[in-house]
């Protein structure tokens, strides 16, 4: 697939080698953009509305003009897939400020917003990960204050996760003052022992997770009771089961964090099952 | 100049408008990148090992191999001066972690880094800003924890500019627990009235100014005593003096700060003797 991948770039599908941006772009000098990623299953997205509307609430935060409005973004979505042959991965989406003469301020209101999506093929469904459960650590979030807007500074994110690939596991969960802020790419849950799902409440602490609502709104379906407030780096150590959400790992099964095993060290049931009704719900689109 | 303006990119020297990263370079994905910048002045570099020295040591806090020693920087941004005809301003430099397949985690170690610069032309020395002195306001401080690191993953710093613009001033100092870390692009000092000179010490919470530790050198000839702690706002706000520096600001005096006006409303005596200092020392090379 790779001699044919297609990027798109400010209206134009092109070639992957020829996808490049203007080194004053403000992505490229100051992180000064927004990112989405939605999951494709059986060629079609994920989710898809409530990303959109993210990245539209993300990109107001920060003053940056959507150029497109849902149904649009939708249509360049589809077409991409497409045009990849994409049946199951996932659509990246970056928004950034454009490009002008380096300055911290804002460049002039009418210079237009960079806009770039690419595919990755990606085994979303049946990933032997979730099979098999994934092991964590836990590690210091040094991230900024406004982590509810999806931006693409993600320096700390990236240390974050290197540090879990040092590590050999699978992902890293960031705290702060004692408690699990989120994954460096995921929203942290566990459940406890009484079947309670228990995640961090929505806050400027972290990211408003789709694949986090989507999961809150299936726990009855499960038969857990929700308890949204902070989880100690303690509580998930014991907890009796533990798992992450993020667009492309949908719900995945936690095992071991910082060397402590997670339940029987096997994917707990009640996170399975919920993995079971999340894909239900991802194939229904 | 701009037709003719050249930028480095990877080992050469290119057309302003065929500098261009692909777009899965790290820097435009993930602020996945380490800047600096040094000032021209009659065409010569300004305090340019120090720069080049914090510089090694940001690429070696997140784990980016420096591609070139002192000396080989040196050459390129002496050469890159050279074919722009630039006699004063500045030379900016950004290297990422460089090109690979999206993914939090760093790329193979033998992923070549990025290297991109491009010189701006700017009146430093007799900047009419400096003449006048210059209006202020203090806002929250947004950023991450590792403000040593000079990241490219400037958003905060971007947001807190652009309400400096907005309230029609020209720089912001960014503020935590009550007290000024750093301007959004600038180190803070106030002047007391007994002469002593006060300026944040330096830990994680703020970027080690390469100007600030060349003015805490020349305290002394200006008959100044030195205190390096904490400046809370309502002191900043009724200082003596106050100003702050930067690469490309070199000493600037403050005259405004929230509304409130420093000293007589105009550049304090010990700031323009500073900025003198400052001066000769960035003349003499």
């Amino acid at each position: 697939m790779s001699a044919s991948r297609i990027v798109y770039l400010n209206g134009e599908f092109l070639p992957f080698a020829e996808a490049k941006v203007p080194v004053m772009d403000r992505g490229f000098l100051f992180a000064d953009g927004i990112y989405e990623v939605s999951a494709v299953l059986d060629g079609h997205l994920v989710d898809n509305a409530a990303h959109l509307a993210r990245l539209d609430r993300s990109l107001g935060e920060i003053g940056i003009r959507n150029p497109h409005d849902a149904a649009e973004w939708e249509r360049l979505q589809l077409d991409l897939v497409r045009r990849n042959g994409l049946t199951e991965g996932l659509v990246y989406m970056q928004v950034t400020r454009g490009v002008f003469e380096r300055d911290f301020g804002f460049p002039p209101a009418d210079t237009s917003p960079t806009v770039m999506m690419f595919t990755q093929a990606k085994t979303v469904a049946a990933n032997p990960l979730a099979e098999k459960g994934a092991r964590i650590i836990t590690v210091e979030d040094l991230r900024w204050k406004r982590r509810d807007i999806k931006s693409v500074a993600l320096l700390a994110q990236v240390l974050a996760k290197q540090q879990a690939v040092e590590a050999g596991v699978s992902e890293a969960w960031m705290v702060e003052d004692g408690a699990v802020t989120e994954g460096s790419s995921s929203t942290a849950f566990v459940i406890t022992a009484d079947r309670t799902l228990v995640t961090r409440p929505l806050s400027t602490a972290l990211l408003p997770g789709i694949t986090r609502a989507s999961v809150l709104r299936l726990a009855a379906e499960a038969d857990l009771r929700i308890e949204e407030r902070l989880i100690t780096v303690a509580e998930a150590q014991a907890a009796a089961e533990a798992f992450y959400t993020s667009a492309s790992s949908f719900v995945m099964p936690v095992i071991e964090i910082d060397g402590n095993r997670i339940g029987d060290g096997r994917p707990g049931p009640l996170t399975r099952r919920l993995r079971e009704l999340y894909l239900e719900l991802a194939r229904a689109g």
